[in-house]
């Protein structure tokens, strides 16, 4: 992918040295239990936007994990898109992931609002997940670069790539290298999807960095018939793995219903994935252990 | 992909009775010579920005001709990026367009900008094109519903898809029910590209509409080395073809080298597309006959 | 304002000789009967979005006219906003403008929509304005470069300035050095407005280029309460006039109706203006002839 | 101002009951020190992007006091436009503040970015900045609802007035009422100046809202002549005051220079705005006690 660097690109990012993609510099593989981010598994993380009970949160696990997904995502702490939303379960929520995490070996990935959060979630999670709302919220990210947990960085609802990079270099000057980008759709006029997915954000990304990249095509999309096909698009355009809103039962969900993707429709998405995976990158597996005992689905 | 639908778009969309989806109509299949865009066919368009000269335009024509492009494009009436820009040949572009075609049997797409212009260039053209900035000129739009030839109607720079579809809608109540919309990237904060492609409007746009959808990789990327990467996306996301710079001499065009693919790359990007095609859609060939005779690349 | 170049915008604009303020230009003034667009009046334009009958717009040409309106707008070719929307009474349309003027001494100002239209309509009409959706139509703009008439150009939807510059340059690379550049709002995020109101556009564009600056509040606010207050932040940023929407009966207004003042409300927000006026730029008077009669309202 | 009321905004803002305006309530008036902040007073917050050191401080604040500024700005606590740049003095910036407020009796914002700082920062600050990049930084929306200090919550680049109420609803109902609202500009395709600024926003939120509503013309603009004619517009359109940034030495300040105005231009804007404000609003005054002893200029 080296014919994809022009100097426009060159220019703009190289003062994010930490983060940057320079000629000798080798791509930089995210180590999560077995998996290798950024390496040669295509890494699905999936799970409900909110941990809501523990039968929600124990169901869905199984099903993903049984599916093909290797991480669990699920918020104990949510952002307020009102001031009435549901919030969270807040520690109660992180007892419900360690649990799913022993009963399935699925890593855990969740998101973290405050500075004051940063030590209590670590020592639950597998990722620390910076939501878009919090991309530029420097004192989380200094508290991130010190927290001893890889950070999944979600990019700002209208922020530039460049925009992007500059605060995981600050995560990176903070003592933390282990970063993963996340592109999730970005603010624009159109009104027939929750946010753009800006696809090309993905080669561009992995061009001017060394870090990975995943997509996140639940809150592009916000409505669920568009997820696989968006999943598709990351990746046979390079993505290192996808952030998928999955849950039991999506007209009842508390939060992200539209978007999240019940059992079947996330089996039949995986299922669908690999062929293209195996084109894109031929090294690169869902799942392969499955794969490798006749085939995931 | 009827699970597509979603009441929202419905909602949004069912004014447009003529280029609307209902539950009982069938696609709309055009038909330019022996193809069949919005069919089995996956249409490439390619040629230069502008036609610039016999020996520019029948090179090129042969190039993409043989690579597998179905339909040639370049431009004999230009928009202005800046007042002193090349405006292009004029007539002298069409006969040359009209020579490639002899030449090498491609159809021709061509811009028009004028509502005046509509008779000369239906004369020369198979397929009228309305650029970004005109899709709201509905003068034009009116001629073009008179002109008894396809047109192929760019999304405005921050159009939203009900505005795109609205002006669909009048070129379809002026009589001409044979539109193809095109996806060529929006206008966001990002200039890491030149647009953002809104990958998402290729599934959204099939889903409300029967017309068929292609995308022009060029224009949203701005820059080559991206075009071969969203040409995947499209065809992966259902889009019925797309619309490629391809130029004899990058460094030397007259507009837009930046984004125009040298005939190896273009040959590359066309070899790369099949197996994806393949596997989106099994019965759609990026250029049947070849195929039969053995892979075009 | 000569302390308001900077070099920044001096570089971006340089290229548009003729219509970008240099050292020792003089700023443009476009007569209009007799009217100094850009000189020492501040130009009230004023009338319904569209021309619906002979009452409706002689009512108010009257009503404006006893207000302190110098100019009567009132569209007879109307770009269509939906496919079904009323599109002007054409012909029959620029008759009723010419009577008004005949019957109120008002000039008269009406949007030309078509290169084609521009013969017919230059005979009618004392300005020719051209939409946000035809700043980019070139054809049109040459054929504005020569219609004879002085053209009120407004911005794109979502143009940057540079771009308004532009289209300006271009109807003035055609013949046409009477142009008057026309704020009207941008496609921004926010939904409380129709439109944002760029105030700061109208002193970028005086300290940039020589032509004559005025505000559309109607179209940016799109709700009457607003309109008298952005009208007077525009007056005292400079602007050379105003754009206004006003209806007999604005509930029953075929077009535009929440956003047309009523004619009380446009007697109001005259009254409201001159002292505004008087501040900020004391040779300038909205309406000469009556204050020195004893003052307008 | 009843007549601004609209249907529309009725419905968007009616779930945020405590910021919300209203039939029967009466509008917020924020006392800090002798200042009615929403009141009779057009209250001018001044001073330099960031605290530098105590001669620039105390120069500034001696200056702005002068002209007419009640409140001294200036950060202690800077976010970072890049990773590198400038951080502020932290809490030697706060000592230097109270040391500024000792001597001037002016009142002191200071800007807040991490909700561990909340406590430290309220010994030192009568108002509390929230800047644009946090407005939705939700865990410090909180602890600012406990501070027992008035906070200026600022716009987000590309927030809606929505979600700009919605934080000041978080605010509230957290246990603090004192709430200024800042419209700054908005990041908007234009690139002329820094951001767009919203005029429209403060009639806008003084409709829907009782709570006051100040203007930053210094980030809006991002060039200094711009800063003046924005403010003029910012007081004729109802604000209740500006927030600006004024530096001994603009063009060493160590960020933002291109915005600060000296004390010259700050003491020129202040003079001429007095007049606007008599007629906007007859009972409020740039600073009372100067005008009644002959005049702040």
């Amino acid at each position: 992918m080296t014919t994809l660097m022009n100097p426009r690109w060159n220019g703009q990012f190289s003062c994010f040295d930490l983060v940057a993609k320079t000629d000798d510099c080798t791509r930089s593989i995210i180590r999560v239990a077995d998996l290798e981010i950024g390496g040669n598994d295509f890494v699905v993380m999936a799970g409900p936007c909110a941990v809501e009970s523990e039968s929600q949160l124990m169901q869905t696990a199984e099903a993903v994990a049984e599916a093909g997904a290797r991480v669990l995502r699920g918020g104990a702490y949510k952002p307020r898109s009102s001031p009435y939303a549901f919030q969270g379960l807040g520690v109660e929520g992180l007892r419900l992931l360690r649990k799913a995490r022993e009963a399935t070996g699925l890593a855990i990935i969740t998101e973290v609002m405050s500075e004051e959060d940063v030590g209590l979630i670590a020592e639950y999670a597998d990722i620390m997940q910076v939501g878009t709302r919090s991309m530029e919220n420097y004192a989380l990210l200094e508290a991130l670069g010190k927290c001893g947990r890889p950070v999944l960085l979600k990019r700002g609802m209208t922020a530039t790539l460049e925009e992007l990079l500059r605060s995981a270099q600050i995560i990176a000057m903070s003592g933390n290298p282990d970063i993963i980008l996340c592109e999730r759709g970005i603010r624009t006029f159109e009104t027939a999807t929750r946010n753009t997915l800006d696809i090309a954000a993905v080669p561009v990304l992995k061009a001017v960095s060394h870090l990975p990249v995943i997509v996140d095509p639940s809150h592009a999309a916000g409505v669920r018939s568009l997820v696989p096909i968006l999943s598709r698009a990351a990746a046979v355009v390079g993505a290192d793995g996808l952030l998928v809103e999955v849950h039991p039962c999506p007209e009842k969900a508390l939060s992200d219903g539209n978007q999240s993707l019940t059992f079947a429709e996330f089996r039949r998405m995986m299922g669908d994935l690999q062929p293209y995976l195996d084109l894109q990158q031929p090294l690169r597996q869902l799942r392969p252990q499955l794969v490798a005992a006749g085939g995931a689905d």
